[in-house]
């Protein structure tokens, strides 16, 4: 039987987690690397017929004009996060994936993004209805090129601010609003949601933009037919909250405040920097606390731009909690971790079970999933052990891989 | 029907554990108190009808000549731990609990101890078998004074160092080594379990001493019809480490080397300084690393004595690991915690437990307990969570406390 | 010889440093308490006739309605830093200054301050030349009752927000403004310090704010023949900087970011919640490291208001540097610092100190406490050791104290 | 005039901090590097006429098999400290040092290194007063080969155990003992000092190893003619040492605890697994405390040999303080710092500041290099600030560059 072909198609795929991703599924694709930090490469999910490294077809948008090569070559050079050589090793993978590349819409993208695509060469005045239309049309072509069995849509873009205008609950309402850029109230990932409901590729939204979450918009992926999971994926401080916070709940010791301060210098630092872009990434980080503990603790998230720290994201963080006889104590982590280094594995994790779940009928949102996320769509749990076992569940269900 | 009456028969019950836990006990048992840190207090206990905080008599064993009251003053005094007006309050508290201590043994406790008795006015010339018959008397005169329902021993001694001679497989062939020091195996832990056991007491093991530990042993807590559980109470840095290292083993992050640095000064720490004890204190902590992750990754764990820490224990630990193309990152935490006030109070819900445990007809080891001990009795998982789950699953196996 | 008696007189009397201070003077003044914390209690300063604690004299203006020892008791109940028995030692010392406390001005003292006012009963309505000439009165009304030869008057109150308009030059120009709350543009920390002028009383500056900086108000010093010191007692985080940051100057590291990230609970969090009282102490805090290092790394400084955290201020600062062939290293550091225990001694240190330099005739800005200060008063050395020798060269400067 | 060539003689040329030296001298001598991290590159040190890059030729011994290129490329592989690309275009100059490399001696250096060199090819069986010889003839074909001005021979190798039995105070009593291993009290570091000063070359001791500190020895060294200058480079922990504790003795803050722990990956770290080694390391590291503070609060200093960390050497120190009214307090800080990378621009300084003031007459030990060392020869002072003074004093001493 002839091996599946799986498409990645990366929104911001330029970016620090994607051109991560592409170094190591070079590597990964001529076993050329230990694949640590893939959660699919644990026993576990042995058995499940996932798709094969080399198998995995990457194409995608971005709104930058830089080269491929070049912008994954500052993980080295600006970050020292990636080995050169793993970077020269992958040059003609770069080469190939950076034919598949396509200007991306800076159409309901915010003005931090308009402003870096004005300095690239990608800018396209279009209605929100032809960015649609044009994505779909990038994405199928892809699908057609690489004689792709499912593609799967994965959204690496930098935060957006939150959508200005409410999002009808209907769909019917919101195709007039369609025509205008001053009328819809859809931010990109939205637009790029649709467009892959459009070509029946499933949806992966790995930050906290609105993309395919809201509910009208769920509606469209089981009407069409694809899978999707977000939203926000969990890597550092906020993995840490939701591996801490149970244990305090469960020695039933009382979190008077959690203070997490965060440092890091890649371009989603810079994107953070303006105010509206970081509310929707700060309530994403601060929400879990009261709904693990069961109270409200006070709390407090920064978000810092320092740009001496590149892709390494250091985050500093401060519970202070009391015991029995109500003594304070504290307890303080640092968390010195390579953003793009931790997400990276993730995306090509969620690629293939994905594409699984798809290939195994499953359509509209995938809960089981929760334990990637920060905001793990239609899931209240936030415990990071328990989500893990929600996962481990769902590989139970799988039929064995022989079949 | 009249409440159940439980004791509470401490090994140590001059030391910083007994005594916050009995200072705690005074006010909880007068409602004065809001049971912070205590997991029996948390709603899923709520149904068990577990014994009521006024009716845990306290009493015990303890080698000092110090006041009991005096020295649970140095909680506030070289710790600033315990509020002053806390321990004003349980004035009357202590002095119950103080008319009902008896010498302890310093048979097979090692030459720290013992040189901490010879200060004081407690030392006994004895013989092992006049030891274990001279506490089961102790214990048996406690349950009959108060009228007790059932006796849990808690060992609450500090750190033992480990037996110096195997102790045989079968009780049988212990029995007649117990006529002379030189020639028993028994640490003090031990013997002290042996009373329990002959006066039909459950025991606790709050420490990693020998106890009820060794196989022998454990067919004497089934043969004489009493629980047990143990060993070590995991209030700190290991907790940490419970909690921590399921996550790295999840997300497929290779720790490299994991090392912990625990500074304190409070009696532990000083009978920890000599070697022999230590080492059984280490190796309790550092075992279950390479069982959580499925390897061995370099680990150092490291305990001094700082007198100026008083009862606080602040660890830090360095945690090195490889995620994605291998790319090195660190996790740092800093623990600043008073051991007593972590321990005493999940030595009431061992109590509690327990006896509600005995109380239902369990026998012997008592392996759901897991979740409050570094070296757990008949169990391999280490994962805090999971061990939490083993607790929450025991609590929806019993009858509804209404029956 | 009668000793001298030295008046010093707090405004905010009744916030933490002040009353942390009059809780130590109270001890100190009965000889029962190791002066720990003191600078002027250490070697160098034995024999300059420095004014002994007994002869110390405590008044002062606060705008708050509480009791004194009832403020006072919050280091203890809100924040576990003042043992209950130095404070129980206290009453009556507490008593006798409440007896010489006046009602302070919020003339000038922005909006914060004055809904923390409204809440006590202190509100009084009066034109900034009202304001000053009432203080003016208050001092030397409290110099002729207690028949003391000096009066240092210190700024403890809340950071205020910068001044809204420019302050004249001349004070000639100033003087027709004072009539108006409108037209003043002198805040509450100016309207103190010309009253303590006309009072004859010299004026220490431990805030931000800008007191007698201005440099009409200096000259005003000069002309009324008092002494000041100032700005912003340096107590924690940035003592630290200005001990570490000439290491990095000394051994050729380049500071490329220096994050430091504070949160505390005492009411001077609080006021710092307005942004506009915020900016006056980061910019306090933030402008040495250029002044040491001779060029600008990036840097950040934030200040939160966590609650549970009381008095006890927690600074993480996290300092990105390059070395040798560009290799970027990291020094993190924690600091656990009380905020008013730290100060309280420097005040009565301060007050010590001025009385000397008034007493041997030294008039307006005294530049060699610059050691005490975050944003010393004419100087631009800000290395702490550097300081500390201009503060040893003045003490070996003056005559033996047998004179 | 020609320029002066100056030659730096490296004993243990094959190590990190030699390596190091080694890749920076060559990016410095063609210019291509900005001298971050050299003391001497700054202001003060411009009208010195210190030997220019070019201008120094390396040499030295080792015991170590491997080739210099292959050692070097280590701090990349093992510890991504120096980027690939430098070592890179070092590679002609590390084949021309190499070929002025010469075994060294295990005469006294202890069990680890006889174990290394074993390993390699370099054992030379030999009395320590033949090691001598064969050590100052190689010196001193290197001065006559590469035409040197001037040579510093500088002692880069692992610390020795102390010497186990007393050296003699003079000489002459010395010299009897010179022809048997098994008589001699000198360690290999003391047999390359007096090889240096027969061959007319100062020494310059970076290690904690007796070197030429013995009082016998340093009066050859004045016989000699030789300057030198010791011991024990202050990189890291102990730098920041004695950077904060004179803040605590200015401040009269009472340190009750200084508590440090260092783990780090390097040669070094193996041969300080050997506990009489570490004795040595660690007195080095401790002994200044008390000194500067004029009390000797409890300390402890761990240091351990964690693989992972490669040349990171990683210290967490705790700092716990009492201040005013007994309140403790606690500063800790983790400094992650490359050993290497720290060391290697202060072995440069060393050997131009050592040369110019060999040059400008100074002989025997130069007391004013006290900064670069945790334990400088002839000076109490450990403040760093302090130290550096002398330094900066020793500068404006000289006669201006001009003459």
């Amino acid at each position: 039987m002839p091996s599946r072909r799986v498409g990645a198609w990366l929104i911001g795929a330029k970016g620090g987690v994607a051109t991560t991703m592409i170094t190591g599924l070079a590597a990964l694709a001529r076993r050329a690397l230990d694949p640590v930090g893939l959660v699919t490469a644990t026993e576990p999910f042995a058995g499940l017929s996932l798709v094969d490294f080399p198998d995995i077809v990457v194409g995608g948008h971005d709104i930058r004009a830089g080269r491929l090569a070049a912008e994954a070559g500052k993980m080295w050079t600006q970050s020292r996060a990636i080995r050169p050589d793993l970077l020269a090793d992958a040059a003609d993978f770069f080469a190939a994936v950076e034919s598949r590349l396509r200007p991306g819409t800076v159409v309901g993208a915010g003005d931090r993004i308009r402003a870096i695509a004005e300095q690239g060469a990608a800018v396209v005045v279009e209605s929100p209805r032809q960015a649609i239309e044009r994505i779909r049309s990038d994405i199928a072509a892809f699908a057609a090129a690489e004689r792709l069995d499912h593609v799967v849509v994965v959204n690496l873009a930098s935060t957006e601010p939150p959508p200005e205008w409410p999002i009808p609950r209907d769909v019917a309402d919101l195709e007039p609003l369609l025509d205008e850029v001053a009328t819809c109230p859809l931010p990109a990932s939205s637009l790029y949601f649709l467009a892959a409901a459009e070509a029946g590729a499933s949806y992966v939204n790995f930050t906290p933009s609105a993309g395919g979450t809201p509910a009208c918009l769920q509606d469209v992926a089981v009407a069409r037919g694809i899978a999707q999971a977000g939203c926000d994926g969990k890597t550092g401080e906020t993995l840490l909250k939701s591996v801490l916070a149970p244990m305090f709940a469960a020695r039933h010791l009382e979190v008077m405040s959690w203070v997490g301060h965060n440092i890091f210098g890649n371009m989603d630092g810079q994107v953070l920097d303006d105010p509206r872009n970081k509310a929707a990434k700060v309530r994403s980080k601060d929400h879990l606390l009261a709904s693990i503990l069961g109270y409200a603790p006070q709390t407090h998230v920064s978000i810092e731009y320092i740009a001496s720290m590149g892709d390494w994201k250091t985050a500093w963080d401060h519970v202070h909690f009391r015991g029995f006889l109500g003594t304070p104590m504290t307890l303080q982590f640092t968390w010195q971790g390579c953003d793009s280094i931790l997400a990276a594995p993730l995306v090509l994790d969620l690629v293939r079970l994905v594409e699984r779940a798809w290939r195994g009928g499953e359509r509209g949102g995938l809960d089981w999933l929760a334990c990637f996320f920060k905001s793990p769509l239609g899931v209240t749990e936030q415990s990071f052990t328990e989500q893990v076992t929600m996962l481990h569940d769902w590989v139970e269900r799988q039929p064995s891989a022989s079949s």
